[in-house]
């Protein structure tokens, strides 16, 4: 059964995520179409970039994932169709797809832009009929050009710290208030935020309720949390704000 | 297969639209169900009609659609199925599906309301009933008595200028802040708004980073928007705001 | 077809959701994947259960509802599978399911957790398999441990009054700003709140716009309401607010 997926900052509200809906159903009338989200801040690539990090190798092989934050947007900014290992990608040339980009063997190619499509939406008008074409099996290098200049935006890294920890910063805050890191951890050390010192336990019952901890996350990440509250409230800090992982006393 | 597409002011977190699908998918098991969206405004039909007008033609031949914004449920409002270019589209009297009955050929029956219905609530116990019908290839004629004095809603017409342009105001502000206008162009002239004469240009790409621009949107009307911002917010107008189109200096 | 809901309080944007979609779409291709709804308030056990109440039988037998609220996720708290009235739901043991385990004829068993399943995640790597197994077929009793000490929750049942009426409360309110009590009634008496009285009518449609009202909404509980507005606004009433229903003067 083919299937597609939909990340967007469209909001729903408005029918433009349903107009885009419309040209792949009729497109595809057997498609499985499954909402990622469409509420990602508005214009908020980085932000898009980390979501679809997360989800897009969870899908089975051919799904076609259709990614579309895009404020340059009738620009000269391409459009791009991504393969990466046995997924779809279709979205804009601003690094929003680099996660599968970025995958081994990955290839990209620019997508040829439709006649009268609306400078404003190709959401609708560029990247569902082109998604439209891979779902029924059109040749992927069918599509356009091979591309090989696609934009790439990187997770920044945590710096290497003289006595083994590391610097980092917060990535984002998810709706529970949590602190996502580029902190990496084994579920040792301690975390420095906000002038706050706090050993990484391995789960939320190891402190009590609305207790700040630090453990690692479901993508190995460390993140910061309180046990039924919101980390972001509490510390007052949002994305980007600088945090340490201090190894434990010089026993590791 | 099947499809159908919904669009309410319900938000999704009480269960009201869930008990609507339960209704559809429990009719209609192989049913292909698309959300459009549950975060209309809330009671706000003018909205939910603009949202309707972008979509309901987009999708396949066959596809019924319910739209539930319904702040007269309860009342002596009728209930409708319309058929209109070879789609369904159930709702209530209420000019919410005007988009579809406006369409040439369009006809409309007054859908008989099932005992018991709760009157509070007829998504779930009069319009997912008739869907189901409709779904399962009932004739449409079976649903009701044909209707032929629905209410109906009219997008504002902006008026011709003597010097050739155009009067008119802003329908609807979507999530990016862009203002959707009443006024049609074909990409030329100047948009007066808020005090601001603005070139109409063909692309965001036309303008730098910030800077406020007036263009043709993907349904041919004329939108003012902040290339990388929010045009509500920077010009503090809102839906209702008068705009004017200016022939270029004689030239036109 | 084999169809799987999903409720949680993840919103959708920081992708998540998408990670247990992918791993029920990957665990099961022809999946018919429903959307509950994602926005439940964080952490919100007791609106989740007033949710899932609503929704839970009116999908057909062999559903598989997944209901993830879950603020005690990593603790010893149990992951349970349900099998009542011919559906199924699997969730955190925290009340959440509760109107599925007191359904007579429900049972319960302990889900296994499995290895190196992440302790922040139980949506991904806990309920999102054991709902796999669920809509492969795979026998409920294999899914974990009989279990009997099932976390219950209850709706407050209001009290019966000497002169035949009922104390009550406030037990949600929804996106229209409607009071949803725990008062039951045929549509007789008079509903006392915020120091007003309300006539019970049958619906919205006998009193005027703008209007208080009080109905017997659609699951056979009181409301309180403003036609074409917000109760919760206006009478500046929340959960957990009393009310009372009275008899009208002796007559019933």
């Amino acid at each position: 059964m083919p299937l597609a997926t939909l990340l967007t900052d469209f909001g729903t509200a408005d029918g433009y995520v349903a107009e885009m809906k419309g040209v792949l159903l009729s497109g595809v009338p057997a498609l499985q179409l499954v909402d990622v989200s469409h509420d990602v801040p508005a214009q908020d690539v980085e932000f898009a970039r980390l979501s679809f990090a997360r989800y897009w190798r969870r899908f089975p092989v051919g799904t076609v994932h259709l990614v579309v934050v895009d404020p340059d947007v009738g620009t000269a900014r391409k459009a791009l169709a991504i393969e990466s290992d046995g997924r779809f990608a279709v979205g804009p040339d601003n690094g929003v797809l680099s996660p599968a980009m970025l995958w081994p063997g990955a290839r990209a190619v620019a997508i040829e832009i439709p006649h009268g499509a609306a400078p404003t939406f190709h959401g609708r008008d560029v990247f569902a009929p082109a998604a439209v074409r891979l779902l029924r099996g059109d040749a992927f290098e069918d599509l356009g050009a091979p591309y090989s200049d696609a934009a790439l935006r990187r997770t920044p890294e945590a710096q290497r710290r003289n006595d083994g920890g590391q610097d980092g910063l917060v990535l984002g805050v998810d709706r529970f208030g949590n602190l996502i890191t580029n902190l990496t951890g084994r579920g040792e050390g301690t975390v420095e935020v906000a002038g706050k010192l706090l050993r990484v336990v391995r789960t939320y019952g190891d402190v009590t309720e609305g207790e700040l901890l630090a453990l690692v996350g479901s993508h190995g990440l460390i993140e910061v949390a309180v046990r039924g509250g919101n980390a972001s409230r509490t510390l007052g800090i949002a994305r980007g704000a600088p945090v340490t992982l201090r190894r434990d006393g010089g026993t590791a």
